[in-house]
């Protein structure tokens, strides 16, 4: 009942920063060794980004839970060439790079397969590995501008809208996550690695949902239309005296109930919006109607009366709210670790919960090369005085 | 070369609109055999969402390729019992009913694996098996807003903001999709199939990047900034002539560069813009001077300027962009398929590149009950005879 589904599995983690980071530490957290590569002295960049706790990065300690930590200097050959001989103990090598740099530093997926043809080789960059942007820097922001999802997000169609968290980078991570695991699959019966090139771009091509099928069908383009559902009402944001509401009616009964709840039983009978299409056609007389509504009361009783009318709705959550949601804890959303030196820290959970092999966050982050010996001692059967000699080169 | 590694993996796909249809989706482009178990008659719901090209929904087209579809009525007990010898065949089920429907059904995980220990029995579902809201309805809108990615996107802190695609759903969708291969992994060595237990709620949670961190390290409730990152400046969206322009200049030589495209030297030696965390504490300041540059010129041009002068810039494509960019379309991300009943249509592509085994779109979405007969002879050995006689009963 404990140990996760990828218990066994060797993963040699040079990613950095974001995208890399999540794919790898999903596959920690589903029991994977990890094994995260970091140039000497500095390691990782996020472990410079802020907030910083008591030395300690809030963003990296965030994601890369669960992993170790050996520092290499891969420009330097002995650097490389243990990265090799790593590579010929592991199933999976994850790096996110700009395209290139893995085969400048002699570390390319031919390099690796040569020794270890059972490898899986996953690459995850901006743009991938081929097309005429692949070697552009990638900005979460700037693919996000690239991929659409900015053109249809937003309060209307003036305010192009980032999402908030750096989706781009994230589902890149988690489609790198597939498509590893896929090959993982395959080598079972075929015997044979193979490399994984994922873009954070295509991620966010295949994640438009209906919107790409939308402009084909009709030849309109998508524009950014608030919280409100193009083809339901009322499906929407409304403010409430204390905050904001969202409401989700998509039948005539649903409607009706509304408008019961909401003191206004004059709507319900009122010619323009007796039917869904009605009410979407309609929306700008609508909607002002409801929102005057709305604002007479506190977030909290409309949730407490749609509740009893069975009505869904449901309040926009702040990570504040989020982080203490009954809900939330319950599922083990929300989980503690001790950090060696930032001390306890809150992480979110894992959001796969398998029945016989449930997986845990094994470990807090690592601190810059906290497994250098423990890894290079099992792995390539070093001696503490190997790995010291290593340290006072420079190479780890 | 051409299968995919999912190839010889059998997926009984009862899902329905979003979520579990992605999901399954996912599998299908990587090889699998998907059978779609739908209601007679009508099928999944999201075949009477609108556009609908020549009375097939583009909706349902864009989320169920690559799947084979069979009617099946469960609450008839021979529908659940075909149900249930088609599992005896099945590596793999995914469903998206409401926790407890497949129970009272009577095709729980329980029923399924007494039959057949190796299936992987995935539930992808708004709030999980368990917890306190388990049972509530779970729409798209109504997840972002409790996860805590609404109160971190929009253009300002009173504009919590949708993104613009489900992607409550469709983390969930991939969550899924990764926990089913993990489980798959897993069988591999212990022989034993599990259950999967995945909500839209918990994906949004995971997916919230530094948020949580950045909460817990400093006590501050991240709100929504518009586009701009909020400790690199300039790192936004600004307005142009005639539409939008990304930039992210994240370092000194990079704003240097910009100040000289953007024919505005003299804010380069400005005191207040003079490191990057003076640029973010005048940021006031800054943006304005920066917009009144940006208006000056289509974006075209500035992203040629950028370009050569190598400052990471983008547009913000539209979905119409989108459909025809070249990197877009070098990546394979735009695919046609020919529907037997739609014609032409356009579908994104598969975001995951796998060397050996790339996989494909194996065919267009089915159309309800296409194989039936197909389905129900090859793994069932049913005549077709049988199949006309289910047929008529309204079994199928």
């Amino acid at each position: 009942m404990l140990s996760g589904p990828l218990e066994g599995v060797i993963v040699l983690d040079f990613t950095r920063v974001l995208a890399g980071p999540f794919c790898a530490m999903i596959l920690a957290d589903l029991g994977a060794e990890v094994i995260k590569i970091e140039r000497p002295k500095t390691g990782d960049d996020s472990r410079a980004f802020t907030p910083i706790v008591k030395g300690e990065s809030a963003y990296f300690m965030s994601i890369n839970r669960g992993k170790k930590s050996v520092t290499l200097d891969l420009k330097n050959p002995k650097g490389r060439e243990i990265a090799l001989r790593m590579g010929e103990k592991a199933d999976i090598l994850i790096e996110n790079f700009k395209p290139g740099v893995m085969e400048k530093l002699g570390l390319s997926y031919e390099e690796f397969a040569a020794r270890n043809p059972r490898i899986i080789y996953a690459s995850c960059s901006g743009f991938g590995q081929y097309g005429p942007l692949s070697e552009k820097p990638a900005y979460d922001l700037i693919v996000q501008g690239l991929g659409g999802i900015m053109s249809i997000t937003g309060p209307d169609k003036n305010t192009p809208t980032k999402v908030g968290s750096s989706i781009a980078d994230i589902f890149a991570g988690v489609f790198t996550a597939i498509g590893i695991l896929a090959a993982l699959h395959h080598r079972e019966s075929s015997g044979k690695g193979q490399y994984v090139d994922v873009a954070m771009l295509d991620c966010m091509v295949a994640i438009l949902e209906n919107a790409i099928a939308r402009y084909v069908a009709t030849g309109v383009t998508p524009e950014p239309i608030g919280n409100r559902h193009p083809s339901i009402a009322p499906f929407a944001t409304f403010k409430t005296q204390d905050g904001h509401i969202n409401i989700a009616c998509g039948n005539n009964e649903l409607w009706r109930r509304l408008c019961v709840a909401l003191n206004r039983p004059h709507l319900y009978e009122d010619a323009r919006f007796k039917t869904n299409a009605d009410r979407v056609a309609n929306w700008a007389d609508l909607e002002p109607l409801l929102q005057e509504a709305f604002i007479e009361c506190p977030t909290e009783k409309w949730l407490k009366e749609f509740d009893d009318a069975g009505i869904p709705a449901g309040k926009i959550s702040n990570i504040a709210d989020v982080v203490k949601d009954p809900h939330v804890l319950a599922r083990d959303m929300i989980v503690n670790v001790v950090h060696p030196v930032a001390g306890n820290f809150t992480l979110p959970g894992i959001p796969i919960k398998l029945s016989m092999t449930p997986g845990k966050i094994k470990s807090p982050a690592p601190v810059l090369g906290q497994h250098n010996e423990e890894v290079l001692t099992e792995y390539l059967g070093m001696t503490p005085d190997d790995v010291n000699a290593l340290e006072e080169e420079g190479v780890i």
